[in-house]
């Protein structure tokens, strides 16, 4: 089946004069928007990828390509004002539908590409692998009234990206309501009343939320 | 009222011949352990800090101290073969019962004192004060049958320590039998029957118990 990638790279971060977003921030020599690209480059050469970027940024983008003679070829896709509504985008630049696309954040450089295989071997018969990883903390839930209680830790998992999907399945999923709820491709693809199927992760596939994540993840790329 | 801390530095990693336990690495200059008292003893040179090793590693830790000239003083208690032993002997140590005692993990040496005072002056009040931080990565709970299901992402916390308590209820609480569930003091408390409630934690306040999380932490300290 071929195989896609929509890395999306869009999201608030968008601040005109202020910082740099964080995907272009370079780490041991590049951005972490290349470093995750070459990933999935690495992964399987002939994968198609698309970037999703927020409008503002696809000059600069296309700049630090040439800056950085960036060789890998991809496709950029305008992002949307919610995460939902840039990976919609992504899909429909896909029009190969008998296929499998997996979704990822673009400030994931340290995905492991036994992570990314595991999961499109594991959505080419289950039409969906999520990775994940145990949560090493105790975890609480805010219930109502101020309240809380706690969770049983062996059963709780982190998730993570590459989610990836059986195309079709997907793009059905995607032409449902925004809902706040929806912080993830996996609740959007069991909303549309499809089963999730979780597969083992890497610890080091952090998202690069924070300058102290920046420092962790050029550590741990090392 | 008078404040006790009990830093736990037992657990499972007592392997002879094997790997130095983390909590006797160092970083910046001195074991984590000295990092992770020093801590305390900065929130409040008065506060009473118990430390919990296990039998093996205590003649091991008295020689770090004459080897740093360790000067803060304390008192050492030895482990039992689960966390929860651990802590029931830590508290077991302190006979001043109209006082405050919080439990914290000898591997969080990055914890804030502004962390540490929230604990204290709301179990002055509640009884109980735990930290906690919000979830960054999107949550499953694996169900039966190896199905599983989202949880809103905005009621998650994830908990820290030191998690603080009166010292009376805490005690009460530590002579239930044990149970597998009891990954956190918390859940200890709640189990007897008391009301949970949850503080601001520091997201720097990482439990090191990997290689990677070392140079973590190593970075944050900075």
């Amino acid at each position: 089946m071929r195989k896609f990638v929509v890395i999306v790279a869009g999201g608030k971060s968008v601040r005109m004069g202020g910082d740099i977003p964080k995907q272009f921030i370079e780490i041991k020599g590049k951005p972490v928007l290349m470093h995750t690209i070459e990933k999935f480059y690495n992964y399987d050469k002939l994968i198609s990828i698309v970037i999703v970027l927020p409008h503002l940024q696809i000059a600069y983008w296309e700049e630090l390509c040439r800056k950085y003679n960036f060789g890998i070829r991809h496709r950029v896709v305008e992002g949307g004002h919610e995460r939902f509504f840039s990976v919609r985008n992504g899909l429909e630049a896909i029009t190969d539908d008998n296929s499998l696309v997996a979704i990822h954040d673009g400030v994931r450089p340290l995905v492991s590409e036994e992570t990314i295989a595991r999961c499109f071997e594991v959505a080419e018969t289950s039409q969906c692998a999520v990775p994940a990883v145990p949560a090493v903390d105790s975890i609480r839930i805010v219930t109502a009234g101020e309240g809380n209680k706690a969770v049983d830790r062996s059963l709780v998992r982190l998730v993570q990206t590459p989610q990836t999907f059986n195309t079709t399945l997907l793009k059905k999923a995607f032409y449902q309501q925004w809902e706040a709820r929806f912080t993830d491709d996996a609740s959007v693809f069991e909303s549309d009343g499809n089963v999730v199927t979780l597969v083992e992760g890497n610890v080091e596939n952090i998202k690069i939320t924070s300058p102290a994540d920046l420092i962790i993840a050029e550590n741990l790329m090392r």
